[in-house]
């Protein structure tokens, strides 16, 4: 299958935009040049005319809980304890395999039509996820979470361990799978001690929540003396690849750890906005060296899985936070919503950038419209004026998954009404 | 003329939200409540069916520069002076009335697109502005930007003058006037002063960037010991009814003054954010009973004017910066993105909420999508999830401007067209 996408102005993110035009072979990128220069051998299955559009690579969503999309709205502005203790953890100790099913599916709708195709999931039933991912297109990251501290906890390492061996490379490559330890303050040091051997035997990476609020700082400290990098450092944790969702809370210390031990951070500015956790260092850690991606946290704090908004976000809140306007500029936030991306997840050989080589993933903008004109400069008009209604085309791996918004493989209206029955019969059983 | 929208979920602002239909004649709102209960003596000229959309009241955009948007995009990420004296400035200069037309039918559209259909605009050439609401069909408050200190002051203030007269209460009432002294740091006291007899004359408001930035606080401090709020007391601008925009920089003194003069703020925090101007204290002046409504300047620093989006970085960044996220719960931002609004421009008699009595400026959102799914709570949903792109229909005064997406008013292409040729234009003559 050979597809040849035409005419776009391309913003590669590795090398200088061009315009011109993009060649996928058997899902892999082999030409990505200026118009006219496509090798004559060259004989396409498909051709999409992309003229007037914008291409990117598709955005990468380092750290979400997909199916929590069935709480979208059902419970905002509490106070965090009360907003998990009330509301989140009586409804999310209901949902059934079934249920996650909807939820992801729901969520990968949600992240198609915004541009996004690839995203890290942390949640339970992820043989679910997997699914939903397989049948819609996605490329994903999935890991089971991990509770140490519950009487399951065993018992959850062993499904965590059976489910990489059962879906990571699946779904033709597009999903890989992690071990997914919760927290510092619900996984001990001697569980993760162990979820770390299960990783090297089964060579791969871990995705975790680090120093996400204040209380967990202060909870670590008060039962470690150190803070949750250090204590995952003590562990043995970062010995592995780590992805780190939050890292709002950090010291000098902890952000030389994580340079030093190349943890890939997902930062969740809307999510810790909402939730009122705190600004994270982003600054501080590209200046470091520590490579940091972008993701959405999952609809209950955010409330929406939405990379293009997060992109602005991220960009703005570090501007207002550091009281300097120049810092996070478009262009290297467009960076960490892609490439920057790949490399949290640990698939920069396959993502992030349009190069020869790495599998197709592209999005198509459509930038005819008021809010993108005039065309002085599409990355900042990317980061500071799309929305996700911009996305016209999605590709993931070289297949045309949505194109004119209409996602191609799953019937949306399906999906929507079976969240919609999932999410009503979850509220009215609590 | 008789508008008759049916079946929708209403969210009227000013009481409880509730599935039903709201009537129009001649422009105000006759009616609205429960389904089925609409006046059998009320003869729609025209039924919309809303089954399955979200009314809201029109969105009021407290602060811009509408033909900014010509700049949209041309430089970001600049530090705030060089970014205003070397980029801003130079081709501000170059602005013909044709151009400032064109860019603010740019922003008009755009706005109608996002929801909006009242703006308060301050710049110059405002009768190509005033030509540009008319035609497209939006509400707004105008006024021409006065800067004390330019050897054209006086002639500014008499056109600025002359423009309220000829405009205040024009299309059709749409159009409403007030005099525009651009800030403390442009505008001498002595100058406020005559622009302060100049407003009762007229029996207009004022429209004013107030305490802005650190560097507007301190010069305002070295030249007259006080604070700009202080100053603007002192100098008897409160006496009159006031639009300030900005307010990042405030005392609780400030505060009380703004409370106390029945200041409207317009609050403008993705502006404010991206020249790291700072976070204004929102929460302490609603608590102090200031209004607040919400803008988002000009598109040279934001980069868009859409209040959807505004709308939830107000909420946000309030939060974080409170370290508390029950802050500005959605209800209440929705209330200040509308009701408020019209507060802040003194329009609250006409517009902001839709209640029997008012004009009827209404916005129609299309919620059958996977980011509003599932419909736990439409209030969060708009606040927390929408984007522009939702908004189907726009109604201002009881005329359709917009429908399907499609605006009715002004030929769109013709408008990308000649915003996207003027901005060239302007960029190679720099």
């Amino acid at each position: 299958m050979r597809l040849l996408i035409r005419n776009a102005y391309v913003i590669p993110v590795a090398g200088s935009d061009f315009t011109g035009d993009v060649a996928v072979e058997e899902g892999r990128i082999v030409f990505a040049g200026p118009t006219g220069a496509v090798p004559g051998t060259f004989e396409a299955d498909e051709t999409i005319d992309a003229t007037g559009m914008v291409a990117t690579p598709g955005l990468v969503n380092c750290h979400t809980h997909a199916a929590m999309t069935l709480f979208r709205g059902y419970a905002d502005d509490l106070p965090l304890m009360e907003w998990l203790t009330r509301k989140i953890w009586p409804v999310e100790n209901l949902l059934t395999g079934d249920d996650i099913y909807w939820g992801s599916l729901l969520a990968g709708l949600e992240m198609l039509k915004s541009g996004t195709t690839t995203f890290a999931d942390q949640y339970f039933e992820m043989d679910r996820v997997a699914q939903a991912v397989e049948e819609i297109g996605l490329r994903a990251s999935l890991c089971r979470g991990l509770i140490g501290v519950s009487e399951h906890a065993e018992k959850a390492l062993a499904e965590g361990c059976e489910f990489v061996r059962r879906w990571h490379g699946a779904a033709a490559g597009r999903i890989s799978a992690m071990l997914g330890p919760h927290a510092p303050y619900t996984c001990p040091p001697a569980y993760l001690k162990k979820v770390v051997a299960a990783s090297e035997e089964l060579d791969v990476g871990l995705h975790i929540h680090l120093s996400e609020t204040r209380t967990e700082i202060e909870q670590i400290k008060a039962e470690y003396g150190c803070s949750p990098i250090a204590l995952m450092e003590e562990t043995g944790l970062f010995h592995r690849p780590v992805l780190a969702a939050h890292c709002v809370h950090l010291s000098e210390a902890d952000i030389k750890i994580l340079a030093r031990r190349g943890v890939g951070v997902a930062h969740n500015p809307q999510s810790n906005m909402k939730l009122a956790s705190g600004i994270a260092p982003v600054v501080r850690m590209l200046a470091a060296g520590v490579r940091v991606g972008i993701g959405t946290d999952g609809a209950a704090s955010n409330n929406d899985l939405n990379m293009v908004e997060e992109m602005r976000t991220a960009a703005l809140l570090q501007k207002v936070a550091q009281g300097d306007p120049t810092v996070l500029p478009a262009g290297l936030v467009l960076e960490m919503a892609t490439a920057g991306g790949a490399r949290v997840l640990g698939l920069e050989d396959r993502i992030g950038t349009l190069e020869v080589g790495k599998r197709a993933d592209v999005v198509l903008w459509r930038v005819n419209q008021p809010h993108l004109c005039p065309a002085h400069n599409y990355q900042a008009h990317l980061v500071y004026s799309a929305g996700r209604a911009d996305v016209d085309t999605v590709i993931v791996d070289g297949h045309v998954v949505m194109r004119g918004r209409r996602v191609l493989t799953v019937d949306e209206e399906t999906v929507l009404r079976q969240a919609e029955r999932t999410a009503r019969r979850l509220i009215e059983s609590v």
